[in-house]
């Protein structure tokens, strides 16, 4: 019988239960210990996934004490990401933590916790999840195989279904550090470069209130890149149709397009027009595959000594690029970055 | 210069004078006559055509006798396609004849009309429009080109958009000799195979006084082919979404499929749906290409002795299918084909 | 907490085995009991998913005797079904069993088990997959909705990725009774009226031996309808590009295509075509979640006293029109069916 | 019988001659001249046309005198628009001119052209073709009809199938000037606003020496306009699937996408892929509508005295942005627009 990675899960808000009822029916890792400040609230959701009483903490720091815990996954809030992270890390516990693993506008906190990271010899995987998702996956790998020759355009459209309350965006960042976060990460992906410049505009089309918490809801972004190609992103927080997530790749020898997915195949056809189903939703149903798949891979990292697919360095280069285009956004102009050395 | 072709026209109904305004646009063809039954009617819009005022006749058996033109195109109604060609054929003049060539249950006039035809030496077009449509002729080249392997099943869906007054049914046939004979020229041209046996259902599910002429308005249809293989063909009279034409051909290879065209490729993406455009309403919007393709074929038979597409024999094919359908659809039961021999 | 079913499942081969771990990741039901004749084979990965060492039977029969199993699922091979189901209703446990019933050219013992089913007052789930799947299930609400009007003509085309060994259609039946069972229910659940006649054509294009068992490999089949409509089917044991499985219902007011699932949306422009992956290539990928839902509506239909979906008078009808293929086969006549009456 | 327009065609080099051949096959226009410095060697072709030799002009100064010629089309090349639509304002013919006007850094020129066009009370019309293309007209239509609400972002991917030699390129303009002129256009006409600021970045990705002659051969643009929307716009001189055209608008109701038009909507499954037609290959193949459009719109504004749909203004206007896109090619940063006054 095969080994299982036992591991901890901090953070049981919406997606880390979405995220502990996956990683509770894999047949890669035991779940030996839960934390969430509001633990005692989900006693009959934990026993019918059979997690043990006394294996339920409020504060995460009880449950990094538990020898058994090889491993942990973070899933609370991003303000949060650096703390846990320094502390799994002291503990000698390997983590895997939804990224970004800041939304500071200071690189510095960023490095440290790298470093203690680096330190304490354990893996840390940043759960970029699109990373992860079968069709980006197979773009990339489409890609680097030499489908498409040399990438010269990548082109990235990511639009939210609906405007987020401004006290959670406080929490989990604004636009730039939250969603287009992502889209920095699948940019330099797909490019198989790194970003040398971004420019940045953002406008409130949508919710003008959104200046009052310094955030935008519209933004239209261009990189550059060190081997001379481009990627441009677009991004809005509210689609109407659905939750909007397609890259495109460009390059010397054909171009690849990861379409949106919709929830049916059925096409109706009646006086008016053919109608189709709207793409899925929300990042919850689009990305079901992928949050399963990214699990599933630090799982193997850890049991079969294999590489990690999306380090903290990748955290550290999307954050670089996110203070950047925040930069840019404020004063109207480009903002280069230097490239981050190897840490 | 290249020499044009010198021809008249016969019968400038609609779809008549669809094709006169195609084809007085060609640089292969001149027209030197028309003959219609209303031709006083049109004397503004042949005007317009250059069509000279000696060269319009109201009987077409006076346009017969001018003696430059080489060639005729009959767009009369199917009840008097067999005696125009007849007497075309006698004055030694090329044919193309829309089909089919006739809407009899007896084959013996037609057998006598080819016969003559034969003799007197002249090319004979039957204008099975399909066959010259871009997507069914790239589809049937695939197919040829063994991109499929072995042919095995066809499967045509055919429907029109909308009722037919009875007394126009009464002129150019029933839904199996107006409409699906299209189908069984296409179902043998796809499977390069002759059929053997044919077996009918119909009904009449959207205009039950249908019944009164004989005929009925949803028709399906398994067709047998010598090669052991089979086409399925569904008819309807009444698709509201438009006029619905599509083949498709499954081999030991692979699979080829016509799908519909529509008018637009806008995508309309809203809160319910993803709107698309209908496919092409009607005849005229759908075949406008193969309306003019099969009057360039002809024309390219006779100017550089060419052979030609779609001969009388394969109106007769055709013709035996469609009386056979009809006997099954009276019988109940399946009904053998003798393959015809050459004419 | 909320109650969850008790139940047992009879056959762990290939697809039992696929069940079995679907369901043992299910909420609703706690599975208190295995049976297959290779139980022992399987103590590893029975292990895996907490099957305790003293629920695991060899003989289906003393599953049957546990007392705590409320129900169960029968995933043997189709020539045990009748026999099971039979044993099972009289020891009072609900069923959901594997279609079809029976793959019998005589009804007798299929009405017989039906009785004893009733009689002793439990429910009978038959697991036509098909009509759990979320595509058609979404397309035959959409038709009971009355977004097309009356249906008038069913389209089926039901392709299998390769040919199947010869003694594996010898347990589970040929071509008719293993697999287009599963259209003529479908076409059925479509039309939402009974099949009166049928006409099947067959051959062996694909492997000529077939014809030492009895079987075809190409089918095509017109279902008249008590309603005045019609179905078409069309199959075929090798479609080289995948599982085929499409269903298109024409009506009076328009037409739902529910088309193929691919893979991946990732489209690929090259110098010579733009490529989309090809649809899903076998059963157990492209009816994943048609399994689970067939399961969980079962296990609701319990726990909640709902309605069965999918009953034992389903399979018997499917049964009928499958047996009237089989004559159409054989006479080469369309074959009349008499409704069957309740049960 | 209908008044026609009495017309002239000026330059019949490759797209000339298309123009001249659609035109001579319209009902609404007389050709009564055309000029070409290179007219003699053309003498079959305008045979053929019915063009009579004494209507036959090597410069273009004599077709002007020539009195009943009431329009004129000029298809030289971009380096003569402005001379020749000059001379033409002054001999009071109407005119349709090629986009652009100009490809001058300057705008002065352009502006006075403009002027003496408006002294001379003569019609302008510019022939941006794309805005008479059925699908983006179609697009255009929508979105003014309110189907997206508020455009907020307008998405423009324009990619040439191949690099053009460098010294066409000295003739007909620099990639912002001959090609991203059309976006430039298409992205006001779609946002129904202004562009107060543009940001440009490009590169040879392709071919290193179009520097040696100021030019690049990728582009990636933002635009921003006046009502707070963005455009993002993508080129490339080399596209190896095709001629990529495709236009994206996205508003508070919805989204809309007019995406490449194929030659054929055949369908090939085979054992590796799904395989489809690539996009069309070329201009004179994509906008075969929109070039036959465009003329019988201008023909329409003046027999009918109705509005031109694309003024002289548009072109001042897209020649301003092209301007500023330029220097912010070359300074790196961003470039504020001025927006014209009306003139």
């Amino acid at each position: 019988m095969k080994r299982k990675l036992k591991a901890g899960v901090i953070g049981l808000g919406r997606a880390g239960f979405m995220h502990l009822r996956n990683i509770s029916s894999m047949t890669e890792i035991e779940i030996v210990a839960v934390a969430d400040m509001m633990v005692d609230k989900l006693s009959e959701e934990l026993d019918q996934l059979n997690i043990t009483k006394d294996a339920r903490y409020s504060d995460y720091k009880d449950l990094l004490k538990q020898d058994d815990v090889e491993a942990v996954f973070i899933f609370t809030s991003t303000n949060t990401h650096e703390e846990i992270v320094l502390e799994a890390a002291k503990h000698k516990k390997h983590i895997m933590c939804e990224k970004p693993l800041s939304m500071s506008l200071d690189e510095k906190d960023t490095i440290n916790v790298l470093n203690v990271v680096k330190e304490n010899g354990v893996k840390l995987q940043m759960a970029f999840n699109r990373r992860f998702d079968p069709q980006f996956r197979k773009t990339y790998e489409m890609v680097r195989e030499g489908k498409i020759g040399d990438p010269q355009i990548v082109k990235i459209t990511s639009r939210d279904p609906d405007l987020l309350p401004h006290d959670l965006i406080l929490r989990i960042g604004t636009l730039i550090f939250d969603f287009t976060m992502h889209d920095f990460d699948m940019a330099r992906y797909m490019m198989g470069s790194e970003v040398v410049e971004v420019y940045a505009k953002g406008n409130t089309l949508i919710d003008p209130t959104l200046k009052n918490i310094n955030d935008v809801d519209t933004l239209v972004i261009i990189l550059q890149f060190a081997n001379g190609g481009y990627a441009i992103i677009d991004n809005s927080r509210k689609a109407v149709y659905g939750y909007d997530q397609r890259v495109e790749v460009f390059g010397s020898k054909g171009m690849l397009k990861a379409e949106n997915y919709s929830a049916s195949t059925v096409e109706y056809y009646n006086e008016n027009a053919v109608e189709l189903a709207k793409p899925l939703p929300m990042f919850q149903v689009r990305y079901t595959d992928a949050y399963k798949n990214e699990v599933k891979m630090f799982a193997n990292s850890i049991l079969n000594d294999a590489p990690i697919v999306c380090v903290g360095l990748d955290a550290l280069k999307a954050q670089r690029i996110g203070i950047a285009a925040q930069k840019s956004l404020e004063t109207g102009l480009p903002v280069k970055i230097d490239i981050v050395e190897e840490i």
